[in-house]
């Protein structure tokens, strides 16, 4: 067991209407003005951006609004909306929506306090010291987002995603209703699925120093994961399995499975943001293509942690008996498990290896992953 | 799955040599003078206290000595703690010890900035708005109250165990070093096995609405604890498995076993609370006694809990075989099971009934737990 840090300060409001709450909250920081940052025009429709910018109008705190989010969200978006936080010297960003407008919102709070150009703060070139408080109603659960201290978006011009990771960017709230995610399609939802798993397994499979304790909270994720999501298909409208799916969304990336453990990585994420940033596929579709492909190359480098997952998650003997009911699931569920149907072919490979390579660096993989390691990787997965 | 809030803000510097950086983090919250509360001498003699208070030296800050906490401790000791802080100026807590200094430091925390006498605030006739900072280093996995809000503190003229709970009482900055725990002795293992096991079922028997995700932490808190404790006894010198129980420990009290849950209660830690408060028995030792107790005339009321409990922690099939096993695994390593192991029989029962009746309201009990109920549980571990 390594030593380790655990500090996590958000404050999570969970269930029914905590939505209303939000107003409270960022006035009692002494707030007077927000941008309300969103993706699309959906949130109005369906009544939740009344509400939020109605819990905060009702404490006199004044909303500027921010729209137009993308999904992969981008570093221009990131650039204008902190123009618009310091001509209107907005104090604080809320963000409505899923974990791409809260990686927004975590990007502007950090770039508007930064002296220079916010791209500098995802590649090293700058440090973030402080952060506008951030505070988020969370309406997809899968990025964890709403109770870490990251963010991912992607530059369009040099085709990077790359992420930022500070303590000032914990969110301060983070209300999780599962009512509100009531309306992620079913694609979105499995897609969720196969990303929580990819958050758990990173960490599980790769660390070097894995005590039993933060394994079984793994387990406990997936096998909650694998038991909500099938739930889920059937019946949507179930807000207390929702529920349970979201929180352990929230609970896959929030630090608590990796305490004790050292000497992970991300591969899993290094190959599939490639694929997003190249082919703007959904983070989840990518990853449930990537992790079966990556498990395969993998498994015999910790044939113990592979023999205990295909145990724990499946009650099965073997590391490769694991991978296939992986693999399996996600077929069933009906997450893409091949690249082809991303529309992906061998002749793509080149660009997307070139990609994966020139990223690795900002994962800790460079000289780790070589070119004819990422292909084979990508060859399982044809 | 219930609405609920989580919180929790503790830093948690977790292994080797962390007692160190606790001048560094005290002197970054602005921080002067610190009461330095700790138990017996035994600090001293192991280094730890000149270890601390040099740390704390380096900074500038001055320190105040408070020795001679006592386990189960009491209030006299904390009101004349809190007596030397409000003399000398002091800003802020440092506990160095098992939890017992530690709850003290919170009631000597919360008691400072309470105008009135603090045990006003174990009985409701005050509330805590503030406290002073508390900063500890743990030296016992037991309590769990590094990482949450709670005290728990005994008024000997009363003769109630009662606890305090609120927001102002997180430790702000919490050690947990396994390599400091080497010198508990084989007894106070088993029975911080006992009470982390306790900390662990309380919720997971009697609450109303219990999801399967905090199932699955209890599960995986109580499974470390079985396997790390057989480990320990054979090797109490490896510190990676007793880092493993230590963080099993502070987990099962931090609150995520009971997120989502509701309507639950901590009938064992009431039915204890008054054999330590009328026979000052170790917190653990009584818990050990009472747990398969309370068990039996427990589980016809949640049977399918308690299957659960057998299958997932024991292997075995039925509610009956699970209690016998967890009484038969105290017996094995050592902790008790019986009053009589206690030096307490038949006769003293209407003592510790009407005890337990008079602390039930502050456990939200009252009317729930009747003299003839608490009489029948107990008798079943006499």
């Amino acid at each position: 067991m390594d030593n380790f840090t655990f500090y996590n300060p958000t404050r999570i409001e969970f269930g029914r209407d905590k939505e209303k709450l939000l107003g409270q909250y960022v006035a009692a920081d002494g707030i007077r003005k927000v941008m309300l940052c969103y993706g699309s025009d959906r949130i109005k429709r369906s009544g939740l951006f009344d509400t939020v910018a109605g819990s905060l109008g009702e404490k006199g705190i004044e909303v500027t609004e921010f729209g137009g989010v993308v999904s992969n969200p981008v570093i221009s978006t990131v650039r204008k909306a902190i123009e618009s936080v310091r001509a209107n010297g907005i104090e604080a960003i809320v963000s409505v929506g899923g974990g791409s407008v809260l990686d927004s919102a975590k990007a502007i709070a950090a770039g508007t306090l930064y002296d220079g150009d916010v791209w500098d703060l995802f590649i090293g070139k700058g440090v973030i010291e402080k952060a506008l408080p951030v505070y988020d109603v969370i309406t997809m659960a899968a990025s964890g987002s709403e109770m870490n201290p990251t963010g991912v978006v992607t530059n369009e011009e040099t085709r990077q995603k790359l992420f930022i990771a500070a303590e000032p960017l914990f969110p301060r709230v983070s209300v999780i209703n599962p009512a509100l995610m009531r309306s992620v399609t079913k694609d979105y939802l499995v897609y969720s699925a196969a990303d929580i798993i990819a958050h758990s397994i990173e960490g599980y499979f790769t660390a070097s120093v894995q005590p039993h304790f933060p394994s079984r909270i793994v387990e406990s994720v997936i096998n909650t994961v694998i038991e909500t999501t099938e739930i889920l298909l059937e019946n949507p409208e179930n807000d207390d399995v929702r529920g349970e799916f979201a929180w352990a969304a929230t609970m896959a990336l929030n630090g608590m499975t990796l305490t004790g453990t050292s000497g992970y990585s991300y591969p899993n994420h290094m190959i599939e943001h490639s694929l997003s940033a190249l082919y703007n596929v959904p983070h989840g579709a990518g990853l449930s293509v990537v992790m079966p492909a990556w498990m395969k190359w993998y498994s015999p480098k910790n044939p113990g942690q592979f023999e205990r997952f295909a145990k724990k998650i499946f009650g099965l003997s073997t590391p490769e008996e694991g991978i296939v009911a992986l693999e399996n699931w996600f077929n069933r569920i009906g997450t893409p498990t091949r690249l082809s149907q991303l529309g992906i072919g061998e002749k793509d490979l080149p660009a997307i290896v070139e990609n994966v390579l020139a990223n690795a660096q900002a994962f800790g993989l460079a000289g780790v992953y070589t070119g004819e390691i990422v292909t084979r990787i990508l060859e399982n997965a044809l």
